[in-house]
């Protein structure tokens, strides 16, 4: 990604012409860099540093002949994580959404890092639209940052946690906030709440460029309109506490994407507010970029569940 | 699989030997027959109607040349969701679930079919080790029906949900149910609690041999000793309704597994038990098979969150 200029670089293209050069044939050269330059950004993070080696040297040599315009291009998801997983992490998000929503924050809060698990099959990447929820009245973005993970994560510990991290991106939890209700009181967590849209990208930064994980600028605009903006600073679990709470007895995979939780004033519902067909969200996030989705109109509706009658 | 002469056919060598007699050389033959059975489960039911029936030749054909005895094999799980799915569907466990935790169920219940994702990173199979959640000192086994998709589901009804059902397996949802009570009041669905381990299998029954999905009978044996039986009878919430319910807003994808629900005595907590390392846990199900996994011993720990002071 060339942002500053305008211009992203082919990363495969670049790698072929590379070995060209050094007198591949144009099928074998493709045929390599297209397994180090995959269409799934899991299946190049998991190649680990011959990943990252290829990029930086494919992009210095090779870079500029196979760099496209950033205008017109079809942006994909940055990545295509194997599960979604997002926390809840900010302080000042949590004592607003309890305030807005009028109920007590439960001690179990303090407990355990929380963190539900989204439908993987509805990631969507920058400039995509987000589909509107079924029997949903009231749609919510929310602000966050998303730690994409490098390595396979099982029983680790906090302390060595940074390293398991590949980069930051910007990830949208977009919300229905009228669905939330019944699902919460269900217990087993978000379902058609959340799982229509998780918006991730524009790109991801790699995390050498992040010395300090609790200082990122981040916000909101809707419209044009700055909503909210704020900082990672007031964390009740850092982001190594997050991941290592994660790969207790479950696996993280390379590619997989920990939204940080919401930060505080990153949701229209701490305002009192919420957004509706051709609304345009932007996420700026320093040191990442912007994420842009505009919510589509509604569709027509299918099918609902009828209510039951009470059985005890 | 021919569970009743304790054999299993190996397909992709079944398929290899009927295209060399067809005039196949031996490595287009397990070219071909790795593409029709590969190591994915999903894959190959992603393949539709080619998958059942090029199973259903080369089992006719090379049936008994490819056989192996099931004595001895090592299992893997029957399959490989992207996206473990588990609903809350029969009446008797909801009530008798609630009459021992003595909480009152949520009226939400009767308005949506609840179900929670799980990480597809602990699916484990038949006769796997079921490894001891961290800091639990109260494990449970769920006993369940999964039921297997077939084909892409997006906004389905439940009047042609049956048509994307590709089959049947047993679904052992392990749950700690200490861990439970600070994830059920974060709200954000289980993790830790059901994180560590879903059994499935011992195989999948094609759905065309249950006719109907409301008789099946399912009993659950700890060491050899009978703790519940009962049928799928008592439902909330049908198979189809459930099905349908998944699919609106996201996408079932072939391979993924749903989980129907624990069965009415289906749970250790329902009889105020729980088990412990070395128990074996077997669950039987009419038409499909038994699934048994044994209980590892504990484990070392590594680490463990520590309790944040109040916030609000």
């Amino acid at each position: 990604m060339l942002p500053e200029q305008g211009r992203v670089i082919d990363l495969r293209a670049a790698e072929a012409l590379r070995l060209q050069a050094q007198g591949a044939t144009r099928e074998a050269a493709l045929r390599y860099a297209s397994v180090v330059f995959p269409e799934s950004m899991s299946a190049a993070i998991a190649l680990g540093q011959r990943f990252l080696d290829t990029a930086a040297e494919a992009a210095a040599k090779y870079g500029d002949d196979a760099s496209l315009a950033m205008d017109g291009l079809h942006w994909g998801a940055a990545c295509d994580p194997s599960v979604v997983r997002d926390g809840l992490t900010f302080s000042k998000h949590i004592r607003q959404f309890h305030e807005r929503m009028n109920i007590s924050p439960t001690p179990a809060l303090l407990e355990v890092p929380g963190y539900f698990k989204g439908s993987p099959w509805t990631v969507i990447g920058h400039e995509a639209e987000v589909q509107w929820p079924m029997r949903s009245e009231r749609l919510d973005y929310e602000l966050e940052l998303g730690w994409v993970v490098g390595r396979q994560a099982h029983n680790i510990t906090p302390e060595v946690a940074r390293s398991y991290l590949f980069g930051v991106t910007i990830f949208n939890d977009f919300s229905a906030r009228d669905l939330q209700g019944n699902e919460f009181a269900i217990g087993m967590g978000p379902t058609k709440s959340k799982d229509f849209a998780y918006g991730i990208g524009p790109w991801i930064t790699t995390i050498d460029e992040f010395p300090r994980l609790d200082n990122i600028r981040m916000s909101v605009r809707v419209n044009g309109e700055t909503w909210g903006e704020g900082d990672t600073s007031e964390m009740l679990w850092t982001p190594e506490e997050l991941i290592a709470y994660v790969s207790l007895g479950d696996h993280a995979q390379p590619g997989d994407v920990i939204g940080s939780g919401t930060m505080g004033n990153g949701s229209a519902l701490e305002l009192g507010r919420s957004v509706k067909p051709g609304d345009v969200i932007e996420l700026d996030v320093s040191g990442v970029g912007v994420l842009r989705n505009r919510i589509a109109k509604r569709a027509q509706e299918t099918w609902w569940p009828e209510r039951r009658r009470p059985f005890m």
